[in-house]
């Protein structure tokens, strides 16, 4: 792995993890918490605010994947809000691995709070990789409760994650979620209802003749609602059950 | 084109062209009106009532291709609606001409007062290849009324359609429609005020690496509006610059 200017502290179950395509490092641990290829979409697929005064929240930002892989995208500031405080303590100890902390801040906070910190109206690119399931008492939960949290609906809920990011952002401001496709109508009229309008939407497919299993979606806050784009599919997997090439460029570089 | 049992009466500026997966024949017009690929993809995706006593109606029915290419599916009645008289005369000459007349029957009617002729809440299937285009003032209309009439919303609009689509069909009754990617976001929004939950869309992209430029969705009558499925991507034409193998089969079958 070489060497670091800052040895993390490493908890026993933990290990570091590397975005080939981007030299990021990351902390991960299997029984916790690690970034899955949803993390890798989402930062590929968001732009980020060109100029340095620019800023980038990321919402539900877990162990801090998406933002890790968006810093080479940006020179303004990124800020991290995750709730869960081992998740949260494990994306400021990869901020600092990767030297980023002039760059990112983490706040450890529940989102629907974070206007207290962050102004209204001040942002310029919110991500957000939110929970997917809807919390019903029927859904099997993941035993390991940071994943539970993480991916059912307990702590927070689509409309939350949706009402602030809108409330965030700078009129005109974009907002960048990645879901699952069969909560894109939730997600599309959620945020018809908080002033965003999709502009963009690229669906991934696994391989081809599959259904899609991911949406990306680009939205503008108070823009206007038409001419939304669907992107060209994006699979996964080729014919040989190895990873696409446009995925093996987001993980390993060219 | 071989022998009829019923010669048409063909004017100047028609002739009669064939699917031949189904060995279905059409009168079409250059100058006036010929089915695109849109109607043979909407007549691939949409199911048909299975039983005798089914009823299928194709609202905005054009010279009938949807139907006509829909015929060998089902053992029930089919219904088209079309307010043009040239394109509905069109269409009851090709349901001559196919020897349809048993289970095709046309009308020349505006869509809007559908439901004096049939009862609401009678349908089993209703499809749709809807005008595409919002009538504003800035759009340029094709300078071939009946063109301007089938692809802008000049007779009727989009709500208009999918809630004369809704009054028809019984509960759990089903709708299909095909429109553009751009529209999809107020197909989904007037579906679900007229009481349809959209189930199963699929986007069909011209070929790989292109914005998808079609979208073809089921939606369900009085459905739950969860667990929208985002069916494989179809591509239009192939690496070579050909119809793919699935457009082929829609095309010329086997």
């Amino acid at each position: 792995m070489g060497d670091y200017l800052v040895t993390p502290e490493l908890r026993s179950d933990e290990r570091i993890d590397q975005l080939y395509s981007q030299d990021i490092k990351i902390i991960q641990s299997p029984s916790v918490f690690s970034f899955s290829l949803d993390a890798v979409l989402l930062a590929n697929f968001a732009k980020a605010p060109a100029k340095k005064s620019g800023l980038l929240v990321d919402l539900c930002a877990g162990n801090g994947a998406v933002s890790l892989f968006m810093a080479h995208k940006t020179k303004g500031s990124i800020a991290m809000v995750e709730l869960q405080e081992r998740l949260a303590d494990m994306a400021a100890r990869s901020v600092q691995l990767n030297q980023l902390d002039n760059q990112i801040t983490v706040y450890q906070q529940d989102l629907a709070t974070i206007t207290e910190k962050i102004a209204k109206d001040s942002v310029d690119v919110v991500v957000c990789n939110p929970p997917y399931f809807a919390d019903q008492p029927a859904s099997k939960k993941n035993p390991n409760e940071y994943l539970a949290i993480a991916r059912h609906e307990i702590k927070t809920n689509l409309e939350t994650v949706i009402k602030v990011s809108s409330d965030l952002l700078k009129m005109n401001g974009k907002a960048y979620f990645v879901h699952r496709p069969d909560r894109f109508l939730d997600l599309a009229a959620l945020m018809a209802k908080h002033r965003l309008a999709i502009k963009r939407v690229q669906f991934v497919y696994p391989k081809a003749g599959r259904e899609a299993n991911i949406v990306l979606v680009e939205a503008i806050k108070d823009g206007q609602r038409t001419g939304m784009k669907v992107m060209p599919g994006l699979m996964t997997y080729d014919e040989t059950g190895e990873y696409s090439k446009p995925i093996k460029k987001m993980l390993y570089g060219n």
